[in-house]
Formats: structure tokens, C-alpha cells, sequence
């Protein structure tokens, strides 16, 4: 069944379509060893984990797949990797990579998180199991497979590739911006038409989604303790004291409780919602068509959720979903954690938290304004630290990308919808905030899960024919690189 | 210069005082290695280890220092230990034991936390190492020491004793009230003068306190997530969804923010300070007498502050450390604790607290008045778990248990301070309040310290000669023992 597909005049454009899909199935092998071997090594900057190493590897599978010349470029923190291809094409396509994974602890995996496992997935077919499975090794892989097919197939590509992968992703991209600050990689960037991530986007019933953007997200950490103030002890002592010694995990509460309203959720930081623009009547129909393709019963049992915020109904849950920005706790640690109680007074209180940002927010307008609010209100104890983050990307749906992203699913019959923006992240702004303002997109066939959780996974062979297993994926991309190449020249 | 303080005339009413102290020395090799064994094997209820093996190494340790009879006491929870000593004598003394230690981690510590290693401290002497060096065991082997060589000198005892043994003491004593309620325990403590605890209250320069009760404590945890409501996921997931789903943290944060005032220290529970009896003037003036053998600059140094609640100066600080009521976070988790940051929404928020209670406050009423406080508010889905505790105990000044301390530091020349209570707990409530109301004590000259904490320890051998080692602390109990003989007898 799934050969079937792969062989189906899914994109009439792609010339000896055939030929490549059987080259596509004959590296099959190949480009599984490649995945696992990719998965083996994880690059996690949070954990200064497989640094720089992660990079040198990142350039060796640019190289072999084609690209011409691929090298590090350094930046303040984990390095990022730059590589072109030149086809001789009219067109040049931008691809944005991540190298890097999301931390992970082997205790809660049913399979060792680097070995890449290849699992029955009950009702979904064979999948392969690891840390970055789908997020973002799986797609990147299938994308590197796909150029590789159609240059093993004896055809130059039907557009040119300026390729930037970086490793700080899972990080909120802290040194991106120095990435494409380098001369030459903003000259090679600002000749394409715009960049995209790949990805696996489909739902257990075939249905995919096209994204017109995506929230920006800012992480940072606010730590109040004997670092910040010598109100506080340097560590946990005896919690009798707090009778006359003021305790740090009090004073974060008291912080943390001024950054959102009452309802637990409304961001109440001075003058959040100034920039905040309101979805247009297009964006609420885009929103309502594309619920229909995602049942409500079905998505709160995702979630493993019984309710939405104020018990409200699922088109506004999705409005608000698409069009909020957030300020979310990710993880809050003071003094004892364990199992019960302990009499300690901590020494140390700290809150994660991170931002999520909609058009026309900035990250420095976000960070200021949570310095200038916490500030007005004397908390000049608590520690903000920012450890990364970007704003939000907003791309056109008439651009290059998204139009060749529409007429594949619509000539290859894929049911799928148009989010105004994806609620998640991704550093797209890069490329699409000045000075490139380029168009920014992410677009992949393929299905996968469990990304920053356990248990991640990435559909291989697909138990349902109209969801795609990794020669399907890979075909997507051979068939998206011919289709943007035929758009572009309209 | 240790031998000379033990032999010394320290209380003249010890009759072959030579003779004991001598005893004392020669079984003092046992002794240590009797203490270091029972440090070896550590009874941690919250962990539920050394259960029930603890208890029975307790009872045989009470039948080796020759009580006639001693039994396990099961409860609910971790078993206690009932042991008696009939000596013949017209007065009966009751003993309060904890054979449980609070938690460790061994990386923490500079020696392994069971080993009991003996280790020269600078500037005090020798002192041993381990998990319960001070709390309890140290103080409690003296104790048992002292009894065994009054006994292997050829005398009586001047006093019977009646021993109870709890294992649940580092767990707020959650199940302590069954122990006495046994028709049996509750008989024979009955007939005791009063309850002592044996520790070690010697400051660096010698001088001692004496306390006149000790604050209650009372340990609870909130907690907030899927498994308290539907409005939240069971597990932690992808934060970009927090736009539409609870965020637990948020709530428990919200909840806990109530719970304080602005200040971060001052109770707000709707109710909290009704039975809160102020200091008396005769409190104030113990309060500002002790104050004196604690120079504040010591004080700040060895807590590792800079400055009071409110910036107060030392006699207020010292006036709220013994007479206000706290509710202190002990600790927060949630979510992601790591390094950095981590993008998800947590599935449960937790927050550990406790309560430290004054007179005339008691424990149903503190809990109970929570409770409404947080029903009155909505709070219906944060989870209130109470783990243990007890209400403040407060024993007269002119009481035997009292007065004998007092004669006995007066006669052998010990400064000492008298609080009108301790800022910390034990549950002497059990003994001081209905239906028993028997005074309520802690005695025992001698030093340690890192209770709850990293290298926790307590001296053998004592450089500093107004410092009692383990052989003076010894006969102190052994002084202590004929001076409540004597006292009782007036």
C-alpha cells in the first residue's frame, strides 16, 4: 500500500517521478542506519551535551548529501552550520535546520532514548524510537534523503539550497541572530526565496497543516535567594528561623503572582497586550475550518485534559490557542523537593518560565517590559536571567512557499488545514524579521509524537495508507522542491 | 582538661560522684561504638527505611541500658518503643526519645553519613560525624550511658524511668498520640514528674539554655494538577498549550500567595493570630537576658544573614523567633527543575509547607482554619495533605523538671539562658497537653550541630574546657538524675 503511494502521480511536476522513488526505496536502508546513527549522538545545549561535535556531524551530513561546501560558523555559544548548493537553478530555496535535541531521562523511556529503536506503533505501523525522532532528526533526514534521491537519480536539483542548521533550538536559539549576521551567510540567505523548516505535520488520519507563522518564544528564569539578597541564607537552613528570617520561596510567590491576573492564565505585565494584534476575520475562518479536522473529544484526550481554560468552547479555545500570548511556568525547585515534608527555610527559590509572542511582539519588548514591571514594583531581589528566545514569524499565504505547500496537497488529495500561525515555536523570525524579511514556513509530510516528552517517535512504514512512512516523506520533499521551483517562475 | 571537669564537685549531691564518672571513662570506648552502630543504621519514616528494624535496635538498646521491661508499640505508621525501669525510688521521670533521623544525601557530605567517622573539628575537638550525630542520637546514648554506669557503679537509680521511643519524630510524629494513648504507656507515664528529652544545648562558649516549651510544628503539602482536576493534564506537555490549558503552577502560586501577606512572612489565614498569646513581661525579659550570650554578629554568621525580617533590629527579631506563629514553604516543585529551561506545561505543582504554632494555638485549629481559608477562596482543586505535626508545648518555670536544670548549671558554674521557648519543635505537646499535662522538657549539656543538614555532629572530646565531651556530657545526666531526685523530694 504505501509503495503504491509513493509511485502515485502524486505531483505530475516532478519529471521521472519513478525513477526517484525507486531510488528513494532503494537507500531506504541506508538513510534508517543514517537516522539512528544521527539519533546516537545527541547535541543538547542545556547540558553543553555533544558540543561541538554535534556541529562537525551536522556538516558531514550536509556534504553528503550534496551540498558543495558546508562549514562551522562559531558563534558565542554552541556552533551552527552553513552549506550551499548550487543546482545552476533560477530559484534558491532557504532550509532551516536544527541539530539539536530536547533533554531527556532515560528512566522514563520503554526503549534506550539514543538507540533508535524501530517499534511496532499499535495502529500506526513500524516507527522509530529516540530522542529527536521527530523533532527535528526524522524530517531533516527524510528532506537530506530526498536531495540525495534526486542526484543519484542523474538530475541536478530544480532549485539551489542555502542550508543554516543550529544547535541551541531547544535553547530558544540564543545565538542564532550571530549566525546570520555573518556576511556571507545573509548574502546567500537574502538570494532565496524565503526559508523552511522541515517537519511532520500529519494527523493519524492523513490530514496535514500549512502555517503562516509561528509564536515567538522567550525563556528566562527569575531566582531569588542568598545570591540576590542577603535578606536571604546562602543555603536551606533550619525552617524555625523563618520566624525572623525572610524566605526566598515567599518573595518568588510574591513576584510570580503579579505576572498574571487572578484567572491564573491573563498575563497581567504592564502593557503586554499593546502590540498584541487581534486575528483578522480571515485567521478565525482559517481557525474554524481547521477544527474540523481535529475533533475536540479527540484533542483533549491528547492532551489528557477534560476541560479548556474557562470551560470555554473549542473554537474559542483554538482562537485564543492560535492568538494568545502567554506567560507559562515551566518548572518551579526550592529548597526540598523530595518525597514528603523537611524543615528547611530554602536558600534558593526558582521559577522557569518562558513567553510566547504573537505579531507585532518583540523579545526585547517582552524582556523589557518584565524588568520595568518587576522593577515598579520594588522586586529588585529577584534575579531575571533570559536564557533565550525570539519573536514571532507571520508569512503570507499568497508567498512561494505556502503556494506550492497548497497545490501539493491539493493535487496529491491530503485533507489539510491552514493554521493562522503555529502556537509552538520556531526560530523563524531570523529570516523573516529584519533585515531579510523573508518568507518562513515549515512543510513536511510525515507523522511523529512525543517530542519533548518520552518515548519520542517517527513513522517509518505507515500502517495507513493515507499517512505517510519515510519514502513517502522523502518523496513530499522531492515533489515540494520541483513544485516551489514551478511556482517561483510564475 | 576534659578529666578534671568531669571529676569536678559539678553536683554535690551525686553520692560516690568519683566512682561513676570513672565508670563513665571506662566504658566510654563502648559508648562511641554503640553510637557509631546505631548511626549505621538510620530509621527514616518519609523514606520508609530501617523500618521496623530501628524500633527493635531501640528496644534492645533500652533493655542493654537496663530497663526491666521494653516493648514495640505498633501505630499506623512506623512502631514506637515503651520501656521502664522501676528503681524502686519515690519518683518517677519520664524520657522522650527519637530514634529516627532526618533525610540525607551523601553527596553532600565531606564523610560517609552513616559511617560515624571521628573527626577532629577545629577549635572544639573531636567530634563525630554522621545522620543523627546531635539529633537525637548523640545526646540520647549519653543519656543511656549514664543510667548503665550509675548502675554498674553498684547503685540504684534515684529516680524510675519511664521511656517512650517514637520513630516518626523527622515526620512531625504523625502517629506519636497512639503511642500514649495505650492504656498501659498513658498509665505509667501518668506517674512521672514530667517528660524530658535529652539534647545538646551548649554553644561554642560553653553557655546553655534552658526552655520553657517549644513551638508546634505541623508539616503539610498543597498540591495542584490532573490528578486534582480535569482542568489540568495528567502529565507534563508541550507548553505552547498553556494559551488554551491551566497551568497547575499558576494555580498553586495563586493559592500559596493568600496564604502570606505582602511581606512575604506575615500570616494572612483568615484567623490565624486569635489564640496566639503575646510575650509576657516576664518572657520579654528572658528573651533579652539570652540575648546576651548570643551576640547578634554571631548569630547573623552562623545562618549566613545579613539582615532580620524588616530589617528589625536583634531584640525584636529574638521577641518574633519565640513568639510568632509562622507559615514557612519548605519547598516547590514543579515541572521542570533542571538546568536552564524546558518548554512544557506541568501536570503538577507542589508546594511543601509548615506551620510553626505558639501557645495557645493547637494543630486541629491551624489545619482546620486552612482548610476554610482555602474553601472560602475557591481553592477547591488544590489538594491539602497534611503529613504530621503537633501543637506548642509550655512547662512552668518553678516545675521539678525546671528547677533541677536550674541548681544543677547554677552549682557547676554553666552560663545559661532561659527561653521561654524553642523556636523549633518536638512534640512534648503529647505529654504537656490533655490528657496527661505533665511538664515538658529538654536537657543535656553538650554540643553538635548540622541537624537537617550536611555533616551533622556532635562532640566526643571537648578542647575547649567549659564545652562538655560525650564523658561530661554523661554525667550530666547523671547529676541531672540525682538533682530531680532531690528537687522532687522538696
Amino acid at each position: 500500500m504505501a509503495l503504491v503511494l509513493a509511485a502515485a502521480p502524486a505531483a505530475a511536476e516532478t519529471p521521472e517521478r519513478d525513477k526517484i522513488a525507486a531510488t528513494v526505496a532503494a537507500q531506504r536502508d541506508t538513510t534508517i542506519k543514517a537516522l539512528r546513527d544521527w539519533i546516537a549522538l545527541p547535541t543538547i545545549a542545556a547540558e553543553k551535551r555533544g558540543t561541538p561535535e554535534g556541529a562537525e556531524y551536522m556538516k558531514q551530513l550536509a556534504l553528503d548529501a550534496g551540498f558543495q561546501q558546508a562549514r562551522i560558523i562559531p558563534t558565542d555559544g554552541v556552533p551552527a552550520v552553513f552549506a550551499t548548493l548550487d543546482a545552476g537553478a533560477p530559484t534558491t530555496l532557504g532550509i532551516y535546520f536544527m541539530y539539536d535535541v530536547k533533554q531527556f531521562d532515560p528512566a522514563e523511556w520503554d526503549s534506550p532514548p539514543l538507540e533508535g529503536r524501530l517499534v511496532e506503533r499499535p495502529g500506526e505501523g513500524l516507527a522509530i524510537y529516540g530522542r529527536g525522532a521527530v523533532n527535528q532528526k526524522g524530517p531533516e533526514m527524510a528532506f537530506l534523503a530526498a536531495i540525495k534521491a534526486i542526484q543519484a537519480s542523474g538530475r541536478k536539483l530544480p532549485v539551489n539550497l542555502v542550508l543554516v542548521a543550529e544547535g541551541e533550538e531547544e535553547v530558544a536559539s540564543t545565538h542564532f541572530d550571530q549566525v546570520v549576521a555573518v556576511p556571507e551567510v545573509q548574502a546567500a540567505l537574502a538570494k532565496t526565496i524565503g526559508v523552511f523548516i522541515p517537519s511532520a505535520a500529519q494527523s493519524k488520519d492523513g490530514s496535514a497543516n500549512i502555517t503562516l507563522g509561528a509564536k515567538g518564544a522567550v525563556e528566562f528564569q527569575l531566582v531569588v535567594g542568598g545570591e540576590t539578597s542577603d535578606k536571604y541564607p546562602k543555603t536551606d537552613i533550619h525552617s524555625s528561623n523563618h520566624a525572623r528570617i525572610e524566605n526566598p520561596a515567599w518573595r518568588l510567590v510574591k513576584a510570580l503572582d503579579t505576572l498574571v491576573a487572578d484567572d491564573g492564565h491573563t498575563p497581567a505585565i504592564d502593557g503586554w497586550f499593546e502590540n498584541v494584534r487581534p486575528l483578522t476575520p480571515r485567521q478565525k475562518e482559517l481557525i474554524a475550518e481547521g477544527a474540523k479536522l481535529n475533533p475536540e473529544a479527540q484533542e483533549k484526550a491528547a492532551l489528557g485534559i477534560g476541560r479548556w481554560i474557562d470551560d470555554e468552547d473549542y473554537i474559542t479555545s483554538l482562537e485564543r490557542f492560535y492568538s494568545q500570548p502567554t506567560v507559562n511556568i515551566q518548572g518551579l525547585v526550592a529548597g526540598y523537593t523530595g518525597p514528603g515534608g523537611k524543615t528547611v527555610l530554602p536558600g534558593r527559590a526558582e521559577a522557569k518560565l518562558e513567553f510566547r509572542l504573537v505579531p507585532a511582539m518583540t523579545k526585547a519588548e517582552a524582556v523589557g517590559k518584565l524588568k520595568a514591571h518587576l522593577a515598579k514594583r520594588g522586586f529588585d531581589d529577584v534575579q531575571v536571567t533570559v536564557s533565550g528566545g525570539y519573536g514571532p514569524n507571520e508569512t503570507e499565504e499568497d508567498s512561494v512557499l505556502i503556494r506550492a505547500q497548497k497545490r501539493l496537497f491539493d493535487e496529491t488529495g491530503i485533507p489539510y488545514a491552514i493554521r493562522p500561525r503555529n502556537a509552538g515555536s520556531w526560530p523563524g523570525v531570523i529570516f523573516n524579521g529584519p533585515p531579510l524579511n523573508l518568507p518562513a514556513s515549515q512543510f513536511g509530510l510525515s507523522r511523529g509524537g512525543g517530542a519533548h516528552a518520552p518515548n519520542e517517535w517517527f513513522l517509518i512504514e505507515s500502517s495507513e495508507p493515507k499517512v505517510y512512512g519515510l519514502d513517502q516523506a522523502t518523496m513530499a520533499y522531492v515533489d515540494y522542491l520541483y513544485t516551489v521551483a514551478e511556482e517561483a517562475a510564475k
